[in-house]
């Protein structure tokens, strides 16, 4: 499946069936239908793991009793405590980009009441009637970008008015230079493309932070590791098919 | 360190280093020297992995600019979701093993009011006075048995009386026969070696279950994962080290 070693791929096979804390009957035609290999392959990927003193065995006749020792068990929770450490912990995503004068199209839409309403209710502040324009400077901060747009988590509905209907726009909180709180808007219709990214604050940015056309700025989002699993849904099963 | 495949140890490594969301410089001695191989089989690794579409590289000199792909973040994210369901269930831990009459020992002590009073108190009920005796069938069942010791998180003082002093007792709740609660005792002094298992409850456990000497019982704990992690310590430190 992952293309893991195959050691590891034999140790989670056995863990995720008992053999943690009890022996386990195994043949290598179990062992090589599983994984895909020779029975010769199986029955020396067995005596290699043996010899490594990652399992016991017990063979009688063409029947092994495999146990893992504890050195195969705090392998596998070696590497579960690393990954851990990894997918757990609060992941910081960052873009870079430069400051540009937009259409102006920005503080247009951020004074229809149709959307001023819904953004009092939905980010808790008034917003200023404009967005900054941030054109990101590199690959990296365009993925990490659309990254989070898959992870925004405000939902701003599009409406009807009279004249035409408005697109909803999706958001998600940000920091400005480590220290403005700001939030970061995914109009579903909007004039630029995945390289511009868009803010909106309950004040002039430009001003509060004296931001002008070209000054750099560094946007960045915490995600928990829990949306962040979602941005990364894995493709294939989590087990092994049974055997 | 743990002899994981270099594949899967260079994911982790990019993966500790933020390489997940943004680009990291990496040079071929880096690797090299982390992971002990020649710069040559650093570069051919840098390569492959490249090449299996779970890196992407920018080649600048001798300098490269490495950055994990969707793929090769849900390899690991994969790993460690599999690890996960592995070792965040509840382990359960049976031993199995024949009914047999003891020295008796068993009645005298727990009819003694230094260990009964605190047995009240920690176990929650008045234990009958005799203890049932198990000769522990495999070696399966006989690590289990020390697992348990181990974990065995009620402890019951020794004491003193005029005539002598007596040990402590450590003790862990089980099932018996999948139903019946007990307390699997270990005393710090026993006549018994680690094949026996002693069992301790508020009634006589011969006659509720219909045993008798030569009944087979099955003997099962269950440890939350937290316990079953400090049974196996990892003995290696959890990250790379710094390079």
């Amino acid at each position: 499946m992952w293309n893991l070693s195959l050691r590891e791929r034999v140790l989670i096979y056995l863990a995720e069936r008992g053999a943690i804390t009890n022996s386990l009957k195994i043949t290598t035609p179990i062992i090589s239908k599983q994984f895909g290999t020779s029975q010769q392959s199986a029955s020396r990927l067995l005596i290699i793991l043996e010899r490594e003193g990652l399992i016991e065995r017990r063979v009688v006749g063409r029947t092994s009793y495999v146990k893992m020792t504890q050195k195969g068990v705090s392998r596998l929770l070696d590497l579960y405590l690393a990954l851990k450490m990894i997918f757990e912990k609060p992941v910081k995503i960052v873009l870079e980009g430069r400051v540009f004068s937009g259409y102006g199209e920005g503080s247009y839409y951020m004074s229809l009441p149709g959307y001023v309403q819904q953004m009092i209710e939905k980010l808790g502040f008034i917003p200023y009637p404009g967005t900054l324009n941030v054109l990101l400077l590199s690959k990296d901060s365009i993925e990490n970008k659309l990254f989070l747009q898959k992870n925004a988590d405000i939902e701003v509905s599009g409406f009807k008015d009279e004249r035409r209907t408005y697109g909803s726009v999706k958001a998600i909180k940000v920091l400005i230079n480590e220290s403005e709180p700001a939030v970061m808007v995914f109009p579903e219709r909007t004039l630029y493309d995945s390289s511009v990214a868009e803010l909106v604050a309950p004040e002039n940015l430009r001003n509060k932070l004296g931001l002008s056309d070209g000054s750099l700025v560094r946007i960045s989002a915490t995600l928990s590791p829990k949306m962040f699993y979602e941005g990364f849904k894995p493709s294939m099963s989590l087990t092994f098919s049974p055997s």
